[in-house]
């Protein structure tokens, strides 16, 4: 029997909540908010047992698995906390909010024995992603030369915590991570170098967050890489969200939109949407999966760090577009 | 009557041959090639008088209208020449190909009492682009926020001037340009920065030429502009091209793709295209409107120059971007 806990409950941690009922041997135990009001939403239908303290809660309930998914700046604290104790953690994106949190997480995380670590990369698991994952890598469209990837969200109302940097990590660490990780898993490639631009012009009052950024990346192998992410989505959207991606390589170009994808090649005219292929699991279940020894997983410690180490440069040179842009 | 002459015939001139029929009193008269062997397809319907010498062409037919339209790096020299010789130009996009000859034209286009010099802005004919200008001008999305563009061509045979930058210029002014010029134009502000990235990875032996890039600028107002393009269009794609344009702004987002607008806002949900706004006139028909005396031209001598200018900082920022790029 594998048991959870939670640490917040502010992100993706329904994912979680969802994949419970069909993984045997497991069962969610208690939570602790990462900070007083904590709205927990995504955990709400668990009706859990509430610590007020985390240290409390790992004491007592001795958890096989922490979700870690508070205030976007206690993601690394807590999963490091967890992995001193020796519990496997399940960790919102950006695993860290700044580099030195990260560079104390990834420590511990690829310490020889350390239990898993996973971040919530939540995109590869989602049909469309995974489907053209599978189709590059069957040379679908030869070798990748550029891929252009959109976030788009609907501003709607953000906890308190999204005005402050320190608290909330910026739109690109929490928005952008999503494309910038779906980029470097279907290239398989290091990002080398970074630069973009962001802007917090028009955010409603939301102090220091950022409404809209772009990123850039150069990939190995000469491949570039963009991401434009922005908080602007109208409220009459039928979508939440907007993910694009859209993959030019030097025998075809591959898209994802509203979902689906669409190939453009010698025998695709980029009309009709390619039957997609579902991952072998869902993500929680992978991580579960993985934990009892199962092969095939879709996500390692190391990726898991990586997307959050190339977001937080991406917010670097973005934090100093000045030193990366030619002024004219 | 107005006498037209062409000095090459390698780009957009056919769009003074759709014009002619509905010009009054204008007169396409003669052409020569910019080097020898160049294929001017573009005027061959007109079936015109051929000089085997620019200078001759120009003292003989003593020409209203010079189109100046052959090999790229021609495109300054050209028009520079009919300047001088107080002759209207009707001038290929880029207008030149690198500061030295751009700096030089603007001098001879922005001195008082100067002929008419237009480029080939050609996208903003465009009914789709157009409507977009009308709409973002009405007021439709608000302020803008950001701006995210497409361009995407085949790779096909080309002349072999297209593997010397010296000759060809580079993939940004030649293709991101257009993109440049819409995004420029329909947010009527002026760009402070630059940074970008280019490849030459997988282009066919086509020496120096680019097979892809992306351009970030920064333009007044912290608005946000991006540009990725590509010569890797599938040559099965029904259509030539596949320009896009998204514009995200504080009320609304507006997209152009497959030359139809889209509008997401309280009203509606960016399934169905908005009916489209033709301009008043189009290309060279509004550019003979204006050197008539006419007013309400969708093209500046300014916005001429400054669209190739603001493509060649964005090339000089790709041909360095080590050092536009935080290295990760």
């Amino acid at each position: 029997m594998l048991k959870i806990c939670f640490a917040g409950g502010s992100g993706h941690s329904d994912r979680v909540v969802r994949d419970l009922a069909k993984i045997p041997d497991i069962q969610a135990a208690a939570f602790c908010r990462s900070y007083p009001g904590e709205r927990t939403r995504a955990i709400e239908p668990l009706q859990l047992k509430e610590y007020a303290s985390f240290d409390e809660m790992m004491d007592v309930e001795k958890p096989d698995i922490l979700v870690s998914d508070g205030i976007f700046c206690s993601h690394s604290v807590y999963a490091l906390e967890a992995l001193k104790r020796g519990v496997n953690v399940f960790c919102e994106k950006p695993v860290a909010t700044d580099l030195a949190a990260y560079q104390e997480l990834a420590e511990a995380v690829l310490r020889p024995g350390a239990p898993l670590f996973w971040g919530m990369l939540t995109s590869r698991y989602q049909h469309c992603f995974y489907t053209a994952k599978v189709l590059v890598e069957q040379g679908a469209i030869g070798e990748i030369r550029m891929m252009n990837s959109q976030k788009s969200y609907p501003f709607g109302r953000r906890p308190e915590f999204y005005k402050q940097r320190e608290t909330f990590g910026g739109i690109i660490p929490w928005v952008s991570i999503h494309a910038i990780d779906w980029m470097l898993w279907i290239a398989d490639r290091k990002c080398l170098a970074v630069s973009g631009y962001q802007s917090r012009t028009a955010n409603r009052g939301y102090g220091e967050m950022e409404v809209n950024a772009v990123s850039l990346m150069q990939l190995e192998d000469d491949i570039i890489a963009d991401v434009h992410a922005d908080f602007l989505r109208p409220a009459g959207a039928k979508t939440h969200g907007d993910d694009r991606l859209r993959i030019v390589g030097t025998e075809g170009i591959l898209e994802v939109r509203d979902e689906q994808v669409y190939l453009l090649d010698a025998d695709h005219d980029g009309t009709e949407p390619i039957v997609l292929t579902p991952p072998p699991r869902t993500l929680f279940e992978d991580f579960v999966h993985t934990i009892r020894g199962g092969s095939g997983g879709l996500i390692t410690p190391e990726s898991s760090l990586y997307s959050t180490y190339v977001a937080l440069k991406c917010r670097e040179a973005a934090d100093s577009p000045t030193e990366g842009m030619l002024r004219i």
